[in-house]
């Protein structure tokens, strides 16, 4: 039973694990379902599993097949495994001492501006607090526009389904028949909120707590700094890549005139970093811009948010590193600060597993069902980085596909680091270092 | 005219860029052709680039196409192009010590055991010797062979080409139609000595000649082993791989006994790193061993050697570096030697700006090519690793695309690191560190 003793990765491997199986129960039940007829499991597992991971890859309609007790299961599993994961990650930091480090303590304590245990929890108590505001802000600009299309009650219970769902970046939706926002593209209430509450939630804890002292302190930590100069950076960025892509697709922006084009190319290159809302139809998109997608899929979100993937800080570490090597320099530097050796290998290290995980979990999907291999790419990376978004795949997988991209989703969400600590062994001190030895690189 | 100062690796970019040139006006003449009309510039830089760069992508049959003076050019690029470039790169780093720090030339010294200039090109010459002679009984096996199905001076010729292209890893064969070696996939001896040719030519010019003398020193250098142990690895690893996923696949191995399965799997696990002989038919693989051959050419040979892709070391350091990441151990140990940081950091840059470069050109080529995702990528990672493999795009390039193919094989055989340095300015001194700063990673 030593494995109870647990580390807080462990922890939080295990407390999942927990809710996912919770989740999957109640699901199967025939009361959760529209028409009364119990859910396959496998179904009830996969749904269970994107709501507490926040993916939004869907096998059944979240809005025809299940009932109303089915959508507030759903709705409770995506605030406990958003909003819940969020602050319980960084709790854990703090109370389960035993497998942080020091320096990984004295990271989050600058990062939060706060050195003592109290202070941290007074300060997740405010982050909830503003975090549930921002939803309930979403849930009523929402509400008050689909009553132009709605009765006020189903307005009302769509506003606040969506505002938790985008917030959490789980881009799961109610609207019926797999159509995400497809009505909405030209919009421009619903493609802000929406986009403010992705934003907002994508940006992590650390970060949101950060901007809330702004005010106060006129300033803000590093780690801050780093996260919002690369989501804004990879936004801008993303968007005018799919705008030149996608620009003369017939399939897509075309009919659109410029001022939804320009709405649409934002859109699409918010959603993949890591909310899954889509306005585009994405399996017209161009294959250059379904590859593209791929990509931000895989960087996603700010680490202790409610979206996966690598995270920006990982990425802005490796180009931190790459920039560095080019130009001779020894030390990473970002803002003016050496980034520690530790931090570039753990960058390493989190980017080179995962993408191992999604090369694997492709080529053996890619074995079991008949589909080309970018729309089999598009739906792993979308898995790992807890995206949701589809090229089409998903309702069509195989059971075997079904149970790898279940996988997927979980290890996606807890990050394959996480994973890796909670299964490696406690390390040992250093007793002694081999000597230096060389090989050639490159 | 600053740049003419030229550190080494902007000599050796000059030097290949002229040698291509060359080439390609010697190919498009008439006589070069087998009808006697001139060939297409375009055609004629493709092929000079290919050979040069011994990648072994073709627009045009090398056997049907272009007469025995136009092959000779080629098989003289090729020489050029492989050997050539082994040894002048090693040179180079003795001669023309500017740019390269007293650490490079240290690590060669010690790898090649020599301390001395003149040791260095003694050695060299003995290398090049050994190459020689490599290619000679290669030559003869194969002439040897193909006694039974041709004439005398046919399979003599055949046989000196042939060996020349595989040794040097160009795999550029002449057998016409672009039938490869698929006519010989069941054959042991035409198998045999071509996986020794390309094997022996993919190791690199320091681990060959720390092997020339193991006889006597009866010990390896780190580098060695690291390249011989990771070649193995692969070699196995891949073959297992490939065996399993196209042992029952009718377009490929499944009508093959099996002896001739296996043969066929170590060819192609063999070939991608970074040779380019198919003997089965590429297109008709499974999509699961097409991408798993996307990866092999990815990691490609050893440094120094004829082949191409990131290189064994660097995907070694890469692995070294997670794995002690996941053991909480700092340092990065090989053979109970330690990598210094810098190795690691480069072996990040080496990797991370390979990928974003194929990323891109694949992206590229997806707008200005119709064809498959896969296909592209395929196609696109073949000419970065010089591989020379194909799922059949290269004849059906465009122009853009075959600019973008030859710039992909260009910068795949001098490498992103040394074209990185190449451009980027000369490193100053470090006159002061940044204090460290913190980011969350993960
Ligand atoms: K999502
Ligand atoms: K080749």
């Amino acid at each position: 039973m030593k494995w109870l003793y647990a580390s807080p990765p462990r922890l939080l491997v295990i407390g999942f694990a927990l809710i996912i199986f919770i989740g999957s129960q109640l699901l199967r039940l025939p009361v959760a379902s529209a028409t009364g007829q119990p859910t396959p499991y496998i179904d009830a597992l996969f749904t269970a599993t994107t709501a507490t991971c926040v993916t939004g890859l869907v096998t059944v309609d979240t809005g025809t097949h299940y009932s109303t007790f089915g959508q507030i299961v759903i709705l409770l599993l995506i605030q406990i495994g958003g909003l819940g994961f969020m602050t319980m990650a960084t709790l854990f930091a703090f109370f389960l001492k035993r497998r942080i480090s020091l320096k990984e303590r004295l990271i989050l304590q600058e990062a939060l501006n706060q050195s003592s245990i109290e202070g941290i929890i007074r300060l997740v108590r405010r982050v909830v607090l503003y975090a549930l505001a921002i939803e309930a802000t979403g849930a009523l600009l929402f509400a008050i526009r689909f009553l132009f299309d709605m009765s006020p009650g189903r307005a009302v219970y769509y506003g606040i389904f969506h505002a938790v769902s985008f917030f959490n970046n789980a881009g799961i939706d109610i609207m019926g028949n797999f159509r995400s926002l497809t009505d909405y593209v030209g919009d421009p209430l619903v493609n802000i909120v929406t986009m403010l509450l992705i934003i907002t939630g994508g940006l992590g804890f650390v970060v949101l707590s950060d901007l809330t002292d702004f005010r106060r302190n006129k300033k803000l930590s590093l780690h801050s700094k780093v996260v919002l100069s690369m989501s804004g950076f990879l936004i801008l960025f993303g968007a005018v890549v799919i705008f030149v892509f996608e620009y003369s697709n017939p399939g897509t922006m075309k009919p659109l005139p410029l001022g939804e084009k320009i709405l649409s190319a934002f859109m699409q290159s918010v959603s993949p970093r890591t909310a899954g809302v889509n306005t585009l139809d994405l399996a017209t998109l161009r294959q250059a811009t379904q590859f593209f997608i791929v990509v931000l899929m895989f960087i996603g979100a700010s680490p202790g948010s409610t979206g996966g993937g690598i995270k920006t800080t990982t990425f802005t570490a490796l180009i931190g590193a790459v920039y560095a090597m080019i130009r001779g320099k020894e030390d990473v530097v970002l803002f003016r600060h050496r980034l520690a050796q530790e931090r570039v290998y753990k960058a390493l290290t989190v980017t080179l597993l995962s993408l191992t995980l999604v090369m694997v979990a492709t080529m053996i999907l890619s074995t079991t069902e008949d589909h080309h291999f970018l729309k089999i790419l598009f739906e792993v990376t979308s898995a790992f980085g807890t995206v949701g978004l589809t090229m089409g795949l998903t309702t069509q997988l195989t059971l075997t596909g079904k149970i790898i991209i279940i996988l997927m989703m979980f290890i996606g969400r807890l990050g394959p680091l996480t994973l890796g600590y909670a299964l490696g062994p406690k390390p040992g001190r250093v007793l002694y270092r081999h000597a230096e030895g060389k090989i050639i690189i490159g």
